[in-house]
């Protein structure tokens, strides 16, 4: 981009080498001290300010809608949102199409990236919005709802624009005829962008897993059309106003992206999806929607990510305190609610071997349980981790998973001070056979863990493998200390089409996954059919049209 | 791939410089006499060998199957091919994967060059096949069927390596944590290529339509399963078992690839891509199967080229008669049995400008029908131009269409010195006026040019537009002097996701895609669904599956 005189250039620079090398690179920072010292009262006053009010977005509607949207926390958010229709945004959406689509590469992420910017600023009010509606933390709301996905949101800009860009610009063809003139024809190419894009978002992670098709489509040059999980709204309704708000103050249509709301009742995605000018559709959340999507949404571009089964298979173990320390964070942190939460311990009955000599299984279960059970004994402490459940399927799993193998520490709620309403729980631990299958290689979304007692080693990797072909799975973590068994791991995650995690015992948890180094997701199994973000993620965004004209004969 | 020992390297290289910069180069000679002195006696004697014998390619099976193959040109083929059954080619497929899938992209590229540098060899042998097969003229036979087809393939195969390529090798991420250590994380990452491939072969250009989804797939790591047309086989023949015979001699099993033929009154399709063991499915031919492939193989990566309605466009004329003499080829060659043949010549009823003034209608419709008629006056050349018609159902589209406006040149059948019972056909060329939608609109595969009188030079481009929005497009011809005019016509290519030539009037003719140049197909209208070949068809025949591990300690 060093040829544009935008005022990004530089992060747009850097991020393409970021992808390129995939080392460590952000360009939002995760600290919340890095903004300021007033930003954090000016965000939460800015959240506070929207309760109970009429969120406008100035897209064409017909007042305002009353929608599900709750909070985990239970405080009352009574957020209304601009009422409309399929109709009325896929018509604004063309209107804003028939521009948009023809503006440069450069222009589209130069847009994209005054965005960032702007939620960037904003990201205390962000936090805030992603914490009261998922039920995250509020640090991992800050981090993962703000900066983390604004990372992710370029990583799909840099590589969308890097696609577009590869296209020459015009050249000059020449076929030689022997003994007669060449063939001599001009060609050049247009990028046609590939329809209306739709991203429906996820009740979890709204920003986090919707930024980066919204960007991908947008600098591909397409409308979007933003439908926000029923009860995570208003994270989505402070995209579309900032996102807005820049398209209008740089000259362009605002209509580029929109908003539409479910109401009580009124399901409006499906509608949506089916019109004819949709031609690209982002999902996260459940599987049955997102195999509906796979499976008839024949006329558009579908990428999802759905559900899984995560698994960590104790192979061996160099340090069992460090991994027992890791795993009772990344098993709990935000109640299991995390796409890459580990769900299940394969452990074999005969335990395994350290550093240190053998450990039975009895003591690597106690380990394990009593390093959650430490961990999450500090009500306050336990609240930071766990955050707030939301949605009650994941309580109605609790139950059915400690009537379905031996509980080994059973769920227990947890009460907050600061928010008396707030539904929170500890995870059930709950041991259950290898042989049990049909228990613990269905995904149990939530606060549930099963300690799986395997045959062996072996059997523990099998198990494992057979998990993530039957359920999908985006993450796998293995302790292990010898080659053959790196190998034989690494060989079921890859049949599996799983991403593997080895001996984590420090500061990084399976369930973090970097912009700019790690793809989420690998598309290669039921947990999704696409990974944020690389070149399969972007390029169907875009067609090409080729321009060929003869070249005026030589006088 | 300069840090690689194979032989194949240099034009492995100057293949991705081409795809990048997509000027003028060719990897395979086009002119026959490039391949020395015998090779042309040598290659029909090979195919004549061939005529009626049991064509083996050492695959698994049971005996040999009679099969529905017939030649244009009335000769007796009498080939009969393996036996074998879906659940045997799945099954060995899958045998094979098991290694393929693990060799590196680097002896994969090497592989693919080596199985393209042997059919080169065989060009006449492929030749003959080809012609007496499809019915095209020995010479399109020979070029389009042998070195552009090849030029097609490793041009699928440069993408495919370099998409491989992209992922970097192993990479430490060290991210930062104020004043503790920093996190850091060993990264890796490995192709797992997408699954069993099936290419489904065309009846006209098996070949070079067929190649690049092959080779792409081979290049990726998938096993491949061939069904040719059930009328056209031997092309995909000659290339298993070409192709067979390299892998086993560079060590490979040689089911990496592998033929499954239609016998009659069993059509083995269908069966074959809803296995799901399928990963990939490539696809050329008739809109009616390919939408179904679309629709219903939700499972697997589809890629199609269908059917369109492909158009001329005159808005000016700066050298009538050039125009004239180059549609007169363009329109009549191979009798319109290709992808690419205009079918709809859109001519304003008040004539247009030219760059001697004004021409009219009438004027224009006797210089575009004198002109063919000119060309094809003569049996011999007719002959060599139309070859002949593959398939009942174009001359039965012939009747159709003289029956559906006024007939401005009758079809006539072209006798055959050489080939008595060749079946060869003029085209029927037939004038319907603009408003006729329902006659010109819909594909007329074969011998059957429409030339539609419109309102205006304006009407015309909207006709065409509309036309490649109701039933697809491949190509555009226009003839524009104003630089509005091209405009306006390149604003409606693109809104129909059509490709566009200007001004042809030499010896390019829009028919003609070079491959590392032209993308053929847009994939952005109904006439298929990708592009030979940009980084969209080859980035999802593999996943790339992430390794992460904690590094040791610093001690």
């Amino acid at each position: 981009m060093s040829d544009d005189a935008g005022l990004h250039n530089e992060t747009l620079d850097r991020a393409l080498q970021a992808i390129d090398e995939r080392t460590y690179w952000s360009a939002y920072p995760e600290h919340p001290k890095a903004y300021g010292e007033v930003a954090p009262s000016e965000g939460e006053a800015a959240f506070n300010a929207l309760i109970g009010t009429e969120f406008a977005t100035g897209q064409s509607s017909d007042g305002f809608a009353t929608v599900e949207e709750t909070s985990p926390y239970g405080i009352s958010l009574g957020v209304s949102y601009p009422r409309t229709s399929v109709d009325t945004v896929i018509h604004d959406a063309t209107a804003a199409m028939a521009v948009w689509s023809k503006t440069s590469p450069e222009e589209r992420a130069e847009v994209c990236l005054e965005i960032l910017d702007r939620l960037a600023t904003s990201s205390f009010e962000m936090a805030h919005a992603v914490m009261h509606t998922t039920g995250q933390s509020f640090l991992m709301a800050f981090q993962a709802g703000g900066p983390h996905a604004l990372d992710r949101a370029l990583e799909a800009v840099a590589y969308t624009y890097r696609e577009q860009k590869r296209i020459p610009g015009p050249v000059t063809w020449e076929k030689p005829q022997g003994s007669r003139p060449p063939l001599v024809i001009e060609k050049n190419w247009v990028i046609k962008p590939r329809g209306i894009a739709v991203t429906i978002g996820v009740s979890t992670f709204p920003t986090w897993n919707g930024y980066p098709g919204v960007f991908a489509s947008l600098a591909a040059g397409n409308p979007v059309i933003v439908k926000p999980h029923q009860a995570t709204v208003l994270p989505f309704a402070l995209l579309v106003r900032t996102a807005r708000d820049v398209l209008s103050d740089m000259g362009h249509d605002p209509n580029v992206i929109q908003m539409i709301v479910d109401t009580p009742g009124e399901l409006v995605a499906k509608d949506l999806v089916m019109r004819p000018e949709v031609g690209i559709v982002d999902y996260t959340g459940g599987s049955a929607f997102g195999d509906w999507l796979e499976e008839n949404v024949t006329h558009a571009e579908v990428y999802t990510e759905k559900a899984g089964v995560n698994s960590v298979i104790i192979d061996s173990l160099a340090d069992a305190k460090g991994a027992f320390r890791n795993l009772s964070v990344s098993m709990t942190m935000y109640s299991g609610q995390m796409c890459t939460t580990p769900q299940n311990l394969f452990v074999p009955a005969d335990g395994v071997p350290t550093s240190d000599g053998h450990i039975s299984y009895d003591d690597i279960v106690s380990g394990f349980v009593g390093a959650i059970d430490g961990l999450l004994g500090d009500d306050a402490r336990a609240g930071s981790i766990l955050g707030a459940i939301k949605g009650t399927d994941a309580l109605d799993r609790i139950d059915v998973a400690q009537a379905s193998g031996t509980v080994l520490l059973t769920s227990r709620a947890v009460p907050s001070d600061e928010f008396p309403g707030a539904i929170m729980r500890t995870p059930a631990i709950v041991e259950v056979d290898g042989a049990n299958k049909d228990v613990y290689m269905t995904e149990m979304f939530g606060p549930v863990i099963f300690v799986v007692k395997t045959a062996s080693r072996a059997d523990s990797v099998e198990l494992a493998r057979e998990a993530a072909l039957r359920s999908g799975a985006i993450t796998w973590l293995a302790y292990a200390m010898e080659d053959a068994a790196v190998d034989a791991i690494v060989g079921a995650a890859v049949d599996g089409g799983v991403s593997v995690a080895f001996n984590l015992t420090g500061g990084l948890f399976v369930n973090q996954s970097a912009a700019f180094s790690d793809f989420h997701v690998t598309g290669a199994n039921s947990a999704g059919n696409s990974s944020l973000s690389d070149p399969a993620f972007v390029v169907r965004r875009f067609r090409v049209i080729g321009i060929r004209t003869e070249a005026a004969p030589a006088v």
